[in-house]
């Protein structure tokens, strides 16, 4: 493809783009193919001759669009949002077309120092400690998810805990890990990729009305372990759970993490974005106490997957985790130990420049413009529910201080499933559910740009309607 | 950002790439900027109202560009490469734009069923056995990179040798994984981060002329453990080594794998994609004896970062090994067993649509326009290679069957050191380095698109007239 012809194929897939944000709303939003249906609406082997780019186009309309949740749609509702934008769309596409890998400093300075400089910019407008910026002990990297940034968090931990040794000897003591009940499924997973086993994973007890970890719990746990001979090594609290939106007590947790010298990994990857609202800044309180951080940009800031912001307060301890130097990326800039190789902060070694898409979106939208989006959320949130609550059939299941309000019919569990599939099936809207304190959930959350009033009315009506 | 805006700044940035392909050979390759340049030429502080986007690619321009080591230059020769295509950033592009999160089938099923589609074509390209199709025991999943790939068989082998029990236990019991010395160092990362330990990984002596794995010396190493009474897990074997794409004895290192139980992992990042010209499918040579296989599109098949093409054999077990399945992922795609849920296949929870970008290079190129690609690389690296080889002050330090040629100046390391940092200070020329038998080599691996026979001699009499 001539660069003449990308011109002409950029413009037409831009305007693709355009239009199916112009017409997103008209799609069920849930996809409805049956399994095996896009796989068997294309070729079965490859093309011998290449095609032209329209034919791709026009097999994206019949094929892959007919395949698609709309993630993107003013009624998806479901999850936690990934969030995309203008801004973030054009800041990926530069990164595609400058198509730098900047696993060192030296392979591309400006992929890592404006890395460095985006999430120092996010770090202050979220209000984090000093520790987590470049400008201190530590500083911020962008991982793919959470779940990376938990196990990034965990091999750190274990490094620090182990003295160094865990990267040579493996996980040979006998460590435990700890999280609510309610913390997302990547610490299991963390735990199992890194050899520790969820064996010893030890699950907090929550408070059964605000789901938070309860850390007179946690202390029992610890103080248990202890007395067994068990090494305490990581403690994640969560800011904001998958399933509620709950907040753990990360500053007491912060003090039996101090005592027993675990790790405090914060993961706060819907929630804490919501810090660029002064009245919001609550949601990361006690974090100054944390060695690690990490909320999504991807979710709820603008930013298109993949963007977690992880910060560390002491980036020496994770580089030396996660470093290996062979000779074929031995250059001087990393010899004089002036520069940030970001390869050492992550799991893979080489890495997209994502920043710039990040970067995008906090010039384009400013502080107040990230505000305004975040404040529109949380108000339509609060409004919907109030309809749940004004309404004696349903029951609001825990505190929603952002943009997610878990509810039900009152009862047992089996209508609201009746109800979900029904909502789901409707194309209109698109829910997921939880399980809060045993009883199956319904998750409405508010994430999407074009989300207005009317859609949030519209989606109370159909559930009211439909219940 | 309105969808009107969009298609005008859209229009832009698309402009913006095309004429950054048309000018990029007048930059120099290897960014000049110094520590902290880039960082200190841009403002402290994010803005508080936003900006307009043409102030973002003004700065784009000033500050990022000359912080750019340009990996699409036709100059470009560094370590191996990123190669980016248009019809790969057009892909790209429309992923970004339908911002879909494809954790599950359910969450998009066009994600998923795309992927296993064009995973299976690219499977048919590279003549991989059936098993890794997904119509087999197996199938393919694009992960970020090979060092995750490694990652994964690793924590999918000690799943199967400890019986399912690691996830829960822990690695409790004493494991030794293998590679060859010229392995790459994501084998190493991937011990350390397992839980395994990088004191139990073993390098095997490798052939002094081919710097392959000597398969006697492997043999000799798991006897000796297994007579001890430790585990081989798994095996790396390198399909085209990071320092001189040299080629192991897969089928010789599947026999010693299959009697002694460990997984055998093939890397080739970077080779195993050449296997798309039948007359470099001997690449692949023996993989049909693998439990797991990985090469990346991103580097040399047009596919711009990230894309790594994973195979396993038997999916089962690599879902076995990485599935945790919490209340609010629960579906009744899953549930049904129907479907592929690739969170499954992989380290993190999220995933973007990366299936599109390698979807539209095979679409565009056919698989004779890869293959012309691939031809033309290798041509130039042959015709390379004579050059140096009848240069008498040079020496070719290592067989080049693909578009990596080693070579250095006969006698000491400095003079080599020198003529390396002088060629590439230059700037028309970016060359990286290696050792080969201890000596210091330099690497000049061909892969930009751009880069024509004209490039090469160049590249060629700057060597020459710089020595």
């Amino acid at each position: 493809m001539t660069s003449e012809e990308f011109r002409r194929h950029g413009r037409r897939v831009v305007d693709w783009i355009a239009d199916y944000y112009d017409r997103v709303e008209g799609f069920p939003v849930q996809s409805t193919v049956t399994p095996g249906e896009v796989y068997a609406g294309l070729p079965p082997h490859p093309p011998e001759q290449g095609e032209p780019f329209a034919d791709v186009l026009a097999d994206l309309e019949r094929v892959v669009l007919p395949g698609i949740t709309h993630w993107q749609h003013p009624g998806f509702f479901g999850y936690f949002p990934a969030n995309a934008s203008f801004p973030a769309i054009l800041g990926d596409l530069l990164s595609s077309g400058l198509g730098v890998q900047g696993m060192l400093w030296a392979t591309s300075p400006a992929g890592t120092e404006l890395e460095t400089l985006t999430l120092d910019w996010l770090a202050e407008l979220l209000g984090l400690p000093p520790a987590f910026r470049s400008t201190g002990t530590g500083g911020g990297v962008i991982q793919d998810t959470a779940s990376s940034s938990v196990l990034v968090a965990l091999v750190a931990a274990l490094h620090r805990t182990s003295g160094g040794a865990s990267g040579h000897v493996g996980v040979t003591g006998q460590y435990r890990v700890y999280c609510s009940q309610a913390a997302h499924s990547a610490v299991e997973k963390a735990v199992r990729i890194a050899g520790v086993g969820s064996d010893n994973l030890r699950l907090v007890d929550v408070d059964p009305v605000t789901q938070a970890l309860r850390p007179d719990h946690l202390g029992a746990l610890i103080e248990a372990d202890q007395a067994a001979g068990v090494v305490p090594v990581l403690v994640v609290a969560t800011v904001g759970s998958t399933s509620t939106t709950a907040f753990d007590p990360v500053a007491a947790i912060g003090e039996l993490c101090r005592a027993s010298g675990a790790w405090l990994h914060v993961d706060a990857a819907y929630a804490g974005v919501a810090a660029v609202c002064p009245e919001l800044r609550w949601v990361n309180d006690g974090v100054a106490c944390a060695d690690s951080y990490a909320t999504n940009p991807h979710k709820w800031l603008l930013t298109n997957f993949d963007c977690d912001a992880f910060y560390v307060a002491d980036r020496a301890t994770l580089v030396g985790a996660l470093s290996v130097l062979p000779e074929y990326l031995r250059n001087t800039a990393t010899a004089s130990g002036a520069v940030i190789d970001y390869r050492d902060w992550q799991i893979p070694l080489g890495r997209r420049f994502r920043a710039l898409k990040l970067w995008c979106v906090l010039r384009w939208y400013g502080a107040e413009g990230l505000r305004a989006h975040l404040r529109g959320h949380v108000a339509l949130a609060q409004e919907f529910a109030a309809l749940v609550a004004a309404d004696e059939r349903f029951e609001v299941m825990a505190p929603h201080p952002l943009a997610l309000v878990c509810f039900r019919l009152r009862g047992v569990d089996q209508p609201n499933e009746a109800l979900l599939a029904r909502l789901n099936a409707g194309g209109r809207i698109f829910l997921t559910h939880t399980r809060v304190n045993g009883a199956y959930t319904l998750r409405l959350a508010i994430g999407s740009p074009l989300t207005q009033e009317t859609h949030v009315r519209h989606a109370w009506q159909l559930i009211r309607d439909s219940a």
